[in-house]
C-alpha cells in the first residue's frame, strides 16, 4: 500500500463531520467532569479487574474520583497493549495536552488535573463536539424516558426496548410501563396499546430508531392471540412463567415492537448475540459475554414478515459477520451496522469492513458507531475506524480495482455518514 | 510484497489454459445472446432487488431484454463497490470494448448494442472459450438429462442429485425418474435399480462427477433395508412423510448415490450448507441463505464408509473453511473444492486460499470453479482468483519461505488445473 | 511494513531463551535417535497417508526406521507446500547440514545418515536444547507416572488427566489408579482421596500444571454428592453407564480436579474442542478432528466457581479464538494459551495473535508452545511463531501505534517467556 495514497484518503475521511448512530450518552451530562468518567468506562474497569484489581477497589461506595483513577492507573501497564488503552491515550493527547508515551503512576495526576480544569469550562461539551466533528449523536433511551430538557435535534432519541422484551415479568418494569402510559397491561391488547403510546411519545420527540440487544438463542416469531393473552395475563399477575411462556412473552412483545416500527416507519436496530451476567462477580457492565453458536437464520421469519421495516443489524461474534454480509446482500430490509463491542478491535474491524465493502451494496452499510457513554470517546473510536477504512479503500479499491481516489473517498463518506442520513431518515 | 514478483507470477498463472470444474452452463446455449443474459445473473438481480428494485420489475413476464438491462442499470450505482459488479465491468471491458469507469444510465445502451452484435457472431461461443482460456467446462445436469446434442468432451457432464435426495416425494420427480429409467420405484430395490441406470447412462456419456448441494443440518447415515423399504414405499404412494421419515428417505438415496459413486469410480462433489428459500419474496435464485452452525463432523460416517470415493467439498460458510482444511488434511478421500457463492469474495478467498495452501497437501486442492451460468463469467471470476493466488504465492511461498518462482508457479498450476485433471480423472 | 524494522525485532525475539509450556516430550528419551523419530511425527504420517500412503506401509510391525523414512519421503513432494514440511526442512537445515531445496528420494539418505551420526553423539540432547534456546520443557505426564529418573527442574511435570475424566470406566484406568494410589475407588469419597494423592505426588515433584483435552460438547458442572456416589460406584462395579451417567462421572472427576487445582494452587490447562477417532482407519494420532460448534459459554460455571484457579485455555477451532479473546478479557482467571494443532498454521496464528495482542491484557497471554514429541521440533515451531509475532509487533505496534521498538520487543518477551514464568509460577 502506498503510504501517501493512504494518507490522502485518510485526510479526506478525517474532514468529514459525523452523525454517531449509536451511543449511550446521557444528554443531560454528555461530556465528562473528571478523568474518572473516562477511566470509569467499563472497558478499563473490566480489563483492570481482569488483571487482578479487586472489584471492591473499583466500586467502593463513595470512592473519590481521583482515588479511583489512581487505582486504575496502577494496573494500566498490564493493559497498555490493548486497543482500548490506545483510545484512552488518544483522548489524553487530543484533549488534555498529554505528550507522554503512557499514563503511569508518576504522570497521571497532572493529566487528571488538566482534564478537570478543561472539563470545568462551561463550553466543554461544545468543545468536544466540535473537535470530534460530531454533528448529531444518537441516544439509548429507556422506554419511560421523558425526553425532556435536551435538544433532540442534537441528541437524537432512540427507543431502547430490552426491558420490555426481556424483563416484562419484573414488577418494576410493569410499574414503569403503567406509569408512563397510563395503561394497566393486564391483557395482550392493553400491552399493545401501551407500547403504541411509547411510539407516539417517542415519534413526537424526533426518535429515529427503535433498538434492542438480543441473546444468542433468541428467535423471533409471531405468537397467536390466545397464547399472547395467556402469557401477558400471567406475567401481569406476577405468576412465574415457564421457559416456553417466557419465550413466547418475549416474542409477543418483540413482534409487537416490529409492528409499530412498521406503522411508524422506524428502523429497528438489532444488536444480536449477548449473554448477560456470564461472569457474575465482574464489575458493572463487565459481566457479559456470548455464545458464538447463533445464526441470522433465527431472524428469517422477522425479515420476511416486515419488508417495510429496515433492520440495521450488529453482531457480537465476529464469526457472524459473513452471515450479516450475506443477509444484507439478499434481504432488502437488512443493513450492516457498525462493529460491536467484542468485535470492535482493529483485527476484526478490518476483515469485516473489507468483506462488507466487497459484497454489500454501498447504500446498505452503516460503517461505525461509537457506543460511547461519554462524548470524549467518539474521537479516538472513529479515528480507529477511519484509519482502517482508509486502508481498505486504498488497498482494495484504488490499488486493487483501479478506482479514482475521489470515488473511493465517496464510498468512505457513504459508509461514515451518508447512509446514516438515508437509513435513519435524518 | 514486491509488485514485480507478483506480476511475474500472475503472468504465469494467466497463461494457463483451464478446465472449469463446476458451472451451470447450458451446453445448448453456453454463451450469452444479449447483455440481459449477463445482467440477469442472480448476483445482479438479487443485489439490485436488495437495494430496492421491486421483484416484479425484474421478473415481469415478457420483459424485453434491453428494457430489463435498463432497469438494472438504474440501480447499479448502489452496487458498484461489490466484487460482483467488478466482474460485470471486466466482462464489458474484455469482451465488449467498454472503456468507461462504470456502466451508467447514460452509457449502457452502447455496451448493450456492441454486446448484441458480438454475441450474434456465429463463433461467439468459441471466441469466449478461447479468450477465457477455457478448454473444458463441467456442467450441472439434471438426472434425466439426455446428454445429447453437445460435445461431452468439451462440456463435461456432471450428475446433479439434489432432486433425488431432497425432492423424491414430489410426484414430478418420481415421474421424471420413472420416465428416464423405466423403473417404477415402488420399493427400495427398485429405486436402487433406477439410480443405477442413471449412473450407467451418465458414465456412458463421459460423466466426471456426481454432485449435490446440502442443507446445513444434513448428516448422512446408512439406513437399514427395512426402514428404507418403508419410506420409499410410502413416498411412492404419495403419502406424507414425517420429519424422520423424510430424513431417512434422503439418507437412503444419498447413501445409495455414494455406493454407486464407489462402484463407478466417480468423485462426489458435496456443496455443504445452503438453506433454500429463506427469503421467500426474493428474486429467482436470490432466496437462499444459510446457517453457519454446521460441521463436517456430520459427514464423518460418510467419509469413513466410502474410502474409495473422492469427495471434493465446498462449504458455503467461511467459518467452515478451517474444518475443510483439517478434514482434507486427515481424510485421504476429502479434497478442498473452490470458493463457493457467499464465500466467493476476495476477503474470504484470500484467507481460505492461504490456509489451504499452508495445510492441505498440494495434490488435494481444487483451487477454483466459476459456478457460472453463462460462459462470459469464467474470465473475470478466474481472473479474481488468479490475482489472489498470485498474491499468496508471492508473499507466503517466494518471500516467506524462500521458494523459487518456478516452484511457486508449479503450485499455482496444480491448484488451478493439475488437480482438476487428476481428481476428476480427465 | 519496513523489512529492516521487522528484522530488528525478529532478531531481538530470536535472542530469547525459552520455556516451552506444553510438549509431549518423553524425558527419558527427549531427543531423536534417527530421522524416523522426526518423520514419524503424526503430522508427516497422517499427511502422507492423506495423500495415499497406506497405513500398513507406515505402521508395519518391525519396520526398519530407515525404510520407514524412505517410504514417507516418497510422498513428501505432495506435502511440500505445508507448514509442517517447512518445519521438517528447517530441522534438516539447522541440525543436519542439509542445504537442499527439498528432501527427495535422491537426497534423503545422506540426511538420514548425518542425522543418525549426530544423534548418536552423547550430548545430542544438550546440543538440541542449547541450539533451540530451550531452558525448560513442560511434559505431559500420565497420572501414574512415577516422575523418576529425570531432572524435574529441566523437564517440568504436568499432570494430564484425560484418562481420569473420560476413561475411568475402563478397567485398566481403575487398575492403574488403584495401583498408584493404593485406593480402591469404590465410592466418590475414595475416588476423591485417590485423586488427592495424585496431586500430592505431582506437587512433590515440581508439577507446574494440570492439563486436559476436552471434546467440543463437554460442559463442566458440579455433580451433587448422591449422584456422584451412584455413578462412581457403578463405574467401579464395571456396569455400563448410560450417556447421562457417563457425562456426570466425567463432570464429577473434572470438578474434583479443579478443586484440587485450587487447593494446590495449580493452573489447569484446558485444551478445548477435540473429537477423538473421527477417522477410524487413520494412522496413529492421525484420527482426531473436531466440531466447530462449541462455545466457551460451556465453561462459564467453571470459571465462576474457581476464581483462584488460573485456566490457560487453548482452542482447537480457529472460530473459537474470538471467544477466547473475550473470555480472557473479562474473566481474571482465563488466559490465552498458544495456537493448538489445527490452528497452528501461519494464516490462523497471525489473525489470532493480532486479535489477542489488541484486546487481551499483555500479562494474560501465553504466546506459544511447541506440543512436540521430540526436542528437535521446538526450533522450527517457535521460529514460525517468532516471525509472525515480529510481523504483528512491527505492523500493529511500532508502525500502527507509534510504539518504540524496545517497548514492542518487551511485549514480545512477555508473550514468549515472561508470562510463562508468572502464570506457571516458575
Amino acid at each position: 500500500m502506498s503510504q501517501e495514497l493512504y494518507q490522502r484518503i485518510l485526510t479526506e475521511l478525517e474532514s468529514l463531520v459525523l452523525i454517531d448512530p449509536h451511543t449511550h450518552i446521557n444528554p443531560h451530562s454528555a461530556a465528562s467532569t473528571t478523568l474518572a468518567d473516562i477511566m470509569g468506562y467499563h472497558y478499563y474497569t473490566e480489563l483492570a479487574h481482569s488483571t487482578g484489581l479487586p472489584k471492591d477497589q473499583i466500586e467502593e461506595p463513595g470512592l473519590d474520583p481521583k482515588e479511583k483513577v489512581g487505582r486504575l492507573v496502577e494496573k494500566l501497564h498490564t493493559l497498555e497493549n490493548t486497543a482500548q488503552v490506545s483510545w484512552l491515550l488518544e483522548i489524553c493527547r487530543e484533549f488534555f495536552d498529554f505528550d507522554g508515551e503512557m499514563l503511569t503512576p508518576k504522570n497521571w495526576e497532572q493529566v487528571y488535573d488538566t482534564a478537570s480544569a478543561k472539563m470545568a469550562q462551561p463550553d466543554w461539551e461544545q468543545q468536544v463536539l466540535k473537535q470530534s466533528k460530531l454533528e448529531q449523536v444518537f441516544l439509548t433511551n429507556d422506554f419511560d424516558d421523558p425526553l425532556e430538557g435536551f435538544d433532540t435535534s442534537l441528541y437524537i432519541p432512540c427507543l431502547r426496548t430490552d426491558d420490555l422484551v426481556f424483563h416484562l415479568t419484573k414488577p418494576e418494569t410493569q410499574e414503569r410501563l403503567q406509569k408512563v402510559t397510563g395503561e394497566i397491561c393486564g391483557s395482550a391488547d392493553e400491552l399493545r396499546t401501551a407500547i403504541g403510546k411509547l411510539f407516539e411519545h417517542f415519534t413526537a420527540n424526533n426518535v429515529k430508531a427503535c433498538a434492542i440487544s438480543l441473546p444468542p438463542d433468541f428467535a423471533p416469531a409471531p405468537v397467536d392471540a390466545a397464547r399472547a393473552h395467556t402469557v401477558v395475563t400471567k406475567a401481569h399477575q406476577g405468576k412465574e412463567l415457564s421457559c416456553d411462556e417466557s419465550r413466547d412473552l418475549s416474542c409477543f412483545v418483540f413482534w409487537t415492537l416490529a409492528e409499530f416500527c412498521s406503522e411508524y416507519n422506524l428502523p429497528f436496530d438489532l444488536m444480536i448475540g449477548v449473554n448477560r451476567r456470564v461472569y457474575e462477580e465482574g464489575v458493572y457492565q463487565g459481566q457479559d459475554l456470548y455464545d458464538k453458536r447463533t445464526s441470522l437464520i433465527q431472524y428469517s421469519k422477522l425479515f420476511n414478515a416486515f419488508p417495510n421495516v429496515t433492520f440495521p443489524v450488529s453482531v457480537l461474534s465476529q464469526t457472524s459477520n459473513q452471515e450479516l454480509v450475506s443477509y444484507s446482500w439478499i434481504f432488502p430490509n437488512v443493513v450492516t451496522n457498525g462493529h460491536w463491542w467484542y468485535s470492535n478491535i482493529p483485527a476484526y474491524i478490518e476483515l469485516d469492513c473489507r468483506s462488507r465493502l466487497q459484497a454489500v451494496p454501498q447504500t446498505k452499510q452503516i460503517g461505525y458507531y461509537s457506543d460511547m457513554y461519554k462524548l470524549e470517546f467518539a474521537l479516538p473510536k472513529f479515528a480507529m475506524y477511519r484509519r482502517i477504512l482508509a486502508k481498505v479503500l486504498s488497498e482494495d479499491f484504488v490499488q486493487g480495482r483501479g478506482w479514482s481516489e475521489e470515488k473511493a473517498v465517496s464510498l468512505g463518506h457513504l459508509t461514515l455518514r451518508g447512509n446514516v442520513e438515508t437509513i435513519f431518515q435524518m
